[in-house]
């Protein structure tokens, strides 16, 4: 069960308003790596666990966590867009360069369809959607999904920062660029746990047998492009990260097969084309007295 | 530019056909983590790097291979439905349970709109997008992302590799498998070494100063559920992965703020719902004379 | 069957050019509750009800009239960018802010894709998707949508009214808007009449067994946020609208259930996370004797 | 901010595995009408309202609830699947019909990509996404919107009542058809409040000015389709709902403007077939001198 | 404008219920080419053409007859789910391993969502969408379209056709195949008038400056594949069909050009991995100074 | 399989950065018609393809020069942004209009997302999705959509032309515009080839026996809409392009039918409205029965 607290984790209030903002900050909201996608991901991983305990507590927590960072910037860009005027015709009278901009740029739906409020949409106006997260039932896959959307979502809360000087957004994205970096850490901290603790290990998913694998490709860096450095890197020569094996290099693949023979047995009732287009009628009066 | 040679890097001929299994394989093809995803995320990794080299021959080698992956799934899946009736009713009425669970979990457009071919879409029938791909610019949050990927689409081979006793669908995932099992390989070792050679670090981004954090929360846990056991990983106690701080832990936030006051200037020509309702006409009124 | 009359409904001819105006029309048009949405919703209602007579006639002949401004407000969009220059180089190098303001807004893809034309999207270019429509089959549900669509539409025509001092424009939405007042009221009056002619009741739907409830949950208002005027309201007090019950209040839950254990039989050929880690590998060699 | 508690708001186990019903519950999870989009859609109108108080506390009260609801139908589907065997091949082989249209009907992405986890997608797989959600600012609009949402929420969740008979699974259904039947209730009086307080009334918005709009036709029901019965209901007839008008009826529309003029003023840069063919080489010659 | 007669073009009644087929039908109403798809394209290009006349008169005609094929489809999909169980545990217990294929292949919104009702959505169950149609303004370019869909659409049909032996069913898609039949012939016959009548021509758009393209790659056939006949087709010698050329042959490309250099220049505010990763810090001060 | 060669095809290398133009340019790479649609679809439809041999070739063959192109595109685009001010602010307190307006119009994910990267989305931000593309196995349809889709992507360049005085720029799209020309004359060189060798012919697909339609309308052009010169044109009088008929006209339908009765036989447990609403209790209890 979730539980509301009319209080918010932190300050949200900005200096003044600004329409072109609050559709960028519609991205660290709705986008793919937006706070919607980060709460309703680590809820979706704790639902369908199968270990309760430790792991299981830290994503109910840090998830509750992230639905109150929906509801900060939800809230931050409803009142970036408060004062802000709602005739274009009004803002454009006036001439101004840097207003003309600012109209251009908003995300007109904030105005149309929601009233000067908040979407759960992204900085594009493309609507957030389930396809976003990640949520496997494997934990160091998870949290390895889960690091990288800490990562990126760093990067575009600091990458924001810099397109506003709007003294109370810096301060909320200085929050929750300070609770993205925190997270990083734990999920990082996690799945090194969850290795040492032996739930499960590299290569993802650890307990498929490697004698099940075709084995002589599981240690090669093939190049399939012509960079004349790609053979430099530890990632083709040395031991590999999964404690396993010794990388090998190779320019191109190490095995090849032909193309399968196309067979000239295309149901004619699919009507696609085939290398016996005469043949095709007879088979088809001889298929269709079976069926009727 | 690339170069398509008609040959597969392996086998990829069923022994028979499974319009069911066909269903199943087009998650590891057009899923969120599926063939289509790594080849075009690698591709636009590279295209949009800053960084040339052997980071970004790295990103060019493996994403043409993965373009041969994808050509080796919709091949098999072509074959795998290339035997099996077109006509459910013929097949229906012959009563065979095995055969009427398989119809009824068929992608029916595998028929009805590709004439037994491959589809770009994934197992329920989803159409692959442009925003299943990750290609931030930030090499470490990036290679990070393709960790993740890799590990997802070996779980899901490795599932799919129980779902069939079809020898050869089974030969080749044992080969993607192995391919995802040294790709996972390759780039946890390429993060690993654009940290070594400082082109990023953790947290990421690594440059962001963190003096503009605000500082007292980037290494707190905070448990926003009632779970007694989220304290006790080392996510909670101990130093950070980034070697910048120490864990703590706290029962929930440690910083609070009040809800921003709702203010009672919505702007009347957007027909909001305000505190105010019996103002609204007489402010309209004045607000269509500046417009008008 | 539908028969198209080469004539407007009214007049859809604005007094210049406006390519950013253009753009917000499309919510009107492609939108969530544009005019797609309403027509394609009566159609569907009106295709699948089991109730012939008034209510059909009534679904049919305002979905044909909407139909009809489906095609008002794509003939006037078409207008709006008919005369606007193609060429943003032309439009640039004239230095004037309030053009470039327009230019900055445009849709691009009027140009670019429909050649000056209007579009099936919504003022952000999201294709207009089949899951914006309602279609239930309980006609008091549906027409509850549908009156809810009619002030959605309305609300947003109402606000296009005030972004725009063209004289035609203002013409067409002063009908559209008529219109949707209209289609409120009837909307309203068909769900009276349908409840007053016993063909179905609140709660929807009205022949669920009340008795089949948790019957002491269906009145009892719980707050899950710690405001203090949510038990002030006529939803927490006195008699409810469906005049079968009295309506109480609790602070939280009334209810509680222990979370259910999680079980240990996670199947290990699905590679998820589980308690016990160091048994999956036996277990994995003896499922698999029983597939292969 | 949000807070979560290990807890259920009610029971939630099943008797026994499921897979085909598992899917069909995922269309009150993820679904347009799922529990997904009642929890966001009241997340959004409160954060996004201008009016505090009552109102503001009744959504963020009821919107908490609703993600407990995610929750329990998550860990629901989630239990309906645990037991439920991984290969597909296995359950075929037993040949049990039964077993055999389970099998065909399952969610496949279910064990390939969640390992028998619940997904934040519809009953066809299709992800959830923001557009599903209504939030206008207009309280009496969105109050109908969710009315409305409830209303189909609960015909659905009837609907699936009958889908089986897993004595746990009916009484989760028991327990959210109740809530689902408190929150009609609650909706409608909240609206009936709004109206009474004089925020908000029919025609919604019921500020913009009714001088404004095209008059005669607001109160004339005209109908597009030959329905001989479409004149007999009291939408065509007597006072309207919004008391401030009369119905009046019109075999179709009462008001007609011709098709406007199709200018042939196509600017030439865009290609498009236009009157004067042998004009346009003409033209563009021109037009490009200016450009370059 | 659009008027409904409460009539059917044709016959739309089954011999009896069929709830598998009445998914797979869904391609034809609301799939990528089903009947929606054609009704709406035809529409956008009627409502967007500049060139009035008999070729919008054409538009016309054909968009609304496929608006009313949209209604017989919708109403023959309601008929075959009307009488079908609604209740999948009364299905499964009777044990009929046809009917156990059936449900597995029903798509389950039709009931749990629609109450035995046709839908918005193809026959995987993705919503129609506004990005299915093409409507250029280009005319030859859009017949060209149009003569494409209605190939599609007969194809997917004919495939329909052999998929039940319903004589009903059938009855209706020898109609619709008899029209996509037509609608191929006329949107042909159209095309070629447009080119006789000057409108336009090959290659489309044709008065695009044939001097402005990089003249010497625009009749060179060039494989990028090791394919040994792409050389003997008459795409790859002799006059080609613009008459305006001949074609010639080249293994693989006849021109190439260096990757352009990767500039040091990343912004240093974006974050993104660059060459000099030591100089950020100190970039990033100098810049942040101008800013703030 | 495929090889990259870390050469481009062409030129693409920009004048100087343009972001707006950037944001454009996306129509190209990831749009409807885009680079990634065709690469796509020729791939899918020779992985398909029952036919081997030269129209195999062509399909391999054409498909891998449009990776190619997508990777052309892809540098341009990054190019174009990779200059550009990251922020805003500094942009717009220039006060620059021309700049006012390039920013306005920016694709503000370009920035956020991707780092001044190209993403696999259309210039209004739609990510590229696998329902763009078309492979039937019929390859006279197939081939008549990839001429559509090589014209609406000419179409599009050509308009791209003249929206930017880039000279780099243009010098792409100069040669991409001339592929595009070389690519529609070669498909219809190709659907030619295929209908004089007798695979397939006119009317799509040409197997299915025209003694199975509906005769009588095969060859009837019948008007749904009122103009006048419908039946002026070549579609609608003489032979028609299948050589196998004569065009007729009709003002309107040839044939009709009544709309099918509309059964009372609802199942009470879908809880539609049904015309029998006091039947409904009496009819539920005796079927709940049956199932309980």
């Amino acid at each position: 069960m979730f539980f509301h607290k009319q209080e918010l984790q932190y300050n949200a209030t900005p200096a003044g308003p600004d329409v072109f903002f609050a559709r960028k900050m519609q991205e660290i909201l709705g986008g793919q790596y937006g706070e919607i996608t980060v709460a309703m991901q680590y809820g979706f991983q704790a639902w369908n666990t199968k270990l309760p305990g430790k792991y299981r507590d830290l994503l109910y927590g840090i998830g509750a966590e992230e639905f109150g960072h929906v509801e900060m910037i939800a809230i931050m860009i409803a009142q970036l867009l408060e004062k802000a005027p709602a005739s274009d015709v009004e803002a454009a009278v006036k001439g101004d360069p840097t207003m003309a901009a600012i109209i251009g740029g908003e995300d007109v739906q904030h105005a149309i369809v929601a009233g000067a409020g908040a979407r759960a949409v992204d900085s594009n106006g493309n609507p957030w959607q389930g396809s976003y997260i990640t949520a496997s039932g494997n934990l160091l896959a998870d949290f390895t999904a889960n690091a990288n959307a800490e990562m990126q979502g760093r990067v575009q809360a600091a990458r924001l920062y810099h397109m506003t000087d709007d003294k109370g957004v810096r301060d909320l994205l200085s929050f929750l660029i300070a609770r993205d970096h925190m997270h990083q850490n734990q999920w990082i901290a996690a799945a090194r746990e969850l290795r040492e603790e032996g739930y499960e290990d590299l290569p993802v998913p650890s307990n498929f047998p490697l004698s099940d694998e075709v084995g002589d490709v599981a240690y090669t860096s093939m190049n399939f492009s012509d960079g004349k450095q790609a053979g430099e890197g530890s990632w083709a020569k040395g031991p590999t990260p999964d404690g396993k094996g010794e990388f090998s290099y190779s320019e191109g693949p190490t095995t090849t097969a032909a193309m399968p023979p196309v067979g000239n047995h295309g149901d004619p009732r699919l009507y696609g084309t085939t290398p016996e287009p005469n043949l095709v009628d007879k088979t088809l009066g001889k298929i269709k007295d079976i069926v009727e």
